[in-house]
């Protein structure tokens, strides 16, 4: 049974999240009917990454089985026809060995969150990005963020809901640039908790803001202790960028 | 009677345009309204540039008279309050000279127009940028956007439409950058006809799609002929990036 490797980019705004709920249209739902109107099949669609209600992807990754041996082409195009007018569209389909499974094969995933720092609401961004008033200090965030670097027990970035079997994670990396009134927070790791981005995100604001210092990162880290940590910044500037195999 | 120069943020679905009128809302009514709710005075805002339905701006610029002498910071956010939730956005205000005029001071006016080149629909860019799908050679476009820039009659370039008085104008530059499946296509000029840069991008999708050679751009050009160029690229790639004076 050839199975098939999906890249997939998508506005989470309309969605529930990756995952089939009863409570609303999900990614996965948009996906598994596109893939049942075209091949006449029940179609389970696997991803790398469960993002929640309203985060977005612009290289989400993921498998499916089909009986029939299609071109990719064909299988994407056909896809991207079914999907129409929501806004998930498969950029690219390959062959996968049947042992590829896109979660447990994933080496690498790499997730963005946009900030946009500055006093007026957001127009052209908006549902994209964290409008953030204040003014952030990069360098102030850029060493609280390298205090999260490496491998460490994440439980105070993690939320409560988590149901990954361990809390230690290992982050590859952790960078902060500031493209004009924007900020781009861009984070590598294998894998990551639940929230955990949003969660590291939403306490280096603190520190951007001066309410924290830079080191105050490492001591909630080391408190492993959801209240230790900042809030949780919202979804809508996460963006699920690249899951790397 | 105090006047205030406004930089503005849009998204340019919404509306009809910049310019009032009666089938529909547009980004001055939405202006217009905001500034006389929180000040209690009849206002026009006049802008550097009329753009077009479905035309978004990152630096529209605007110039208004009140009555009264606000704080500039107040008069922005007073304004940012009441568009909500229509996605215009007043990014700064500060205070002009009583001559300075937001559409005849301008000494430049600088477009972008973006392009996403690639087979699968738009799901994070949808009417937001110009799907192309057929692939484009950034090379040969390049070449015959070379053949635009400089002192010339831009007949060929110029809705039947247009009202202005001449159709030869200078184009400073006009540069083309890859980024990713995206091409930026950015033009400056002192100003620029109507559909002037809808119908450049659409002329050197012909290029680079291989179906006319560069030069071509240049025979078009000479023509002086809107039958001569390529079709009007659509609304929805086009930025107002930045008025200049």
């Amino acid at each position: 049974m050839p199975r098939y490797r999906l890249t997939i980019e998508y506005d989470g705004r309309e969605f529930v999240g990756w995952q089939r709920q009863a409570n609303g249209p999900s990614i996965q739902e948009a996906l598994e009917v596109a893939a049942q109107r075209f091949s006449n099949e029940r179609v389970t669609v696997h991803a790398a990454g469960r993002t929640d209600a309203g985060v977005h992807a612009y290289g989400q990754t993921a498998h499916m089985d089909l009986m029939k041996n299609w071109a990719c082409d064909v299988v994407r195009d056909a896809m991207n026809s079914h999907l129409m007018p929501s806004l998930v569209s498969v950029l690219s389909v390959v062959p996968a060995d049947p042992e590829f499974d896109a979660r447990l094969c994933a080496i690498a995933r790499v997730y963005r969150y946009r900030v946009v720092n500055r006093r007026a609401p957001l127009a052209l961004e908006k549902g994209r990005a964290w409008l953030v008033s204040r003014p952030l200090d990069k360098e102030r965030m850029r060493e609280g963020a390298q205090r999260l670097v490496g491998h460490h027990d994440f439980t105070s970035f993690r939320a409560l809901a988590c149901q990954a079997a361990s809390p230690v994670k290992t982050l590859d990396r952790f960078d902060i640039v500031r493209l004009g009134d924007e900020l781009h927070f861009t984070a590598q790791a294998r894998s990551f908790l639940h929230h955990q981005m949003r969660n590291m995100v939403g306490t280096l604001k603190l520190v951007g803001e001066g309410k924290w210092a830079p080191n105050d990162v490492a001591k909630a880290l080391a408190a492993r202790d959801r209240a230790a940590a900042g809030p949780t910044a919202p979804a809508e500037g996460l963006y699920l960028m690249e899951v790397k195999y």
